[in-house]
């Protein structure tokens, strides 16, 4: 359960348009998640500086270590969508760019997953890199079947064939759920939250395809 | 009741010894504080840069609004001590200067005044502005004894007599607690609580020996 946000904001100009659009955009985007904007800080800084810490109590809350071999690997909402946004942005449509950026944290269904999941983490330094995380947290390996990878209709529009598998695995900051669920327990998660199954948990090594899947991650 | 504490650090050079000596530091002040350091971020970054979020919690919180018409107000430890270690280390006694910062946060006596300040705020942006924002929140005036004031023996040593005032005043960083409390609780509060009265609650205005004092801020 969330409890409140705090966001640190440092640049060279603190009366600029800017860093007023980001604190309105900060505010509007805890309100989706039902939680607020509760304190924080602002300084000047040489480059534009953003650090936010969200606060939440949990009854038992779904750390990154507790995959079981055998569990199902699972990922929330589909896959590429920043990286899709990120070439509008530099293809200057701001519009489209904007819409794929504005989404919800998966706070719901995060809450909704608790029961269920027995290892989780979020992408935001890419699907390659938080697999590896979370097999060396909990110390087991995953087996991931790229074919069933959830490509978002943005980075398959938006992103070169040839760059999209690079893309999706090793692209960061879509803020999915990446998690891992006993298959008996699939079934039992509510329809509401939109996840895909990718893969299996194994005993050692990170793989995608049958080969081993560099831990690469993504430089925010 | 601290719960904890998150550290963002921002640096060029991530693998350096001031990154790890930092670090080292803002554990060890955590355990001195009777909390830890339970997570946070790290990230290149052109300039040293260091966000700290602590959270806790508390039954009956005190606030900046509070204080009222009447009360005393009074600071905790004493004051200079971080204005005159910045002398120390432009000096290059660095040895001397360490020991000036290494002081422990105010958080036991934070929370044994807490049952009798009205109004609370640290002074860590300087004491004339933290009396501003105090006087601000709660609606209400202060009248500042400078008599009264409490000043360090370092800063009595280190910095020279025609500048101590000004760093005493409007000197920043020392992370002292200024807090108002209804003159008949003084005598209540445990006597392990170091605080010194430096004046009265008023109706309006910010004055100290009887002039206004300006709102000047200290820029960390």
């Amino acid at each position: 359960r969330p409890l409140g946000v705090l966001l640190a904001l440092g640049d060279p100009d603190l009366e600029s348009g800017l860093v007023n659009g980001i604190l309105h955009g900060a505010i509007a985007c805890c309100a989706s998640a039902g939680t607020a904007l509760v304190g924080g800080d602002t300084d000047r800084h040489q480059e534009l500086t953003l650090v936010s810490s969200a606060v939440g109590e949990a009854a038992r809350p779904v750390r990154r270590r507790g995959a079981r071999v055998g569990d199902a690997v699972c990922v929330t909402g589909d896959l590429g969508r920043t990286q899709a946004a990120l070439r509008l942005y530099a293809a200057g449509d701001l519009a489209a760019a904007d819409e794929l950026f504005a989404f919800s944290p998966r706070v719901e269904w995060g809450l909704r997953l608790a029961p269920y999941a027995t290892s989780m983490i979020d992408i935001s330094d890419g699907l390659a890199h938080s697999l590896h995380l979370l097999a060396q947290e909990s110390g087991v390996g995953f087996e991931i079947d790229e074919p069933l990878l959830p490509v978002s209709t943005a980075a398959t529009q938006g992103i070169p064939r040839a760059e999209l598998r690079e893309a999706i695995l090793f692209g960061g900051e879509d803020y999915e759920l990446l998690f891992t669920v006993p298959k008996e327990a699939i079934a039992a998660i509510p329809p509401t939250v939109r996840f895909s199954v990718i893969g299996n948990v194994t005993e050692a090594g990170v793989r995608a395809n049958g080969h081993a899947l560099p831990d690469t991650g993504y430089e925010h």
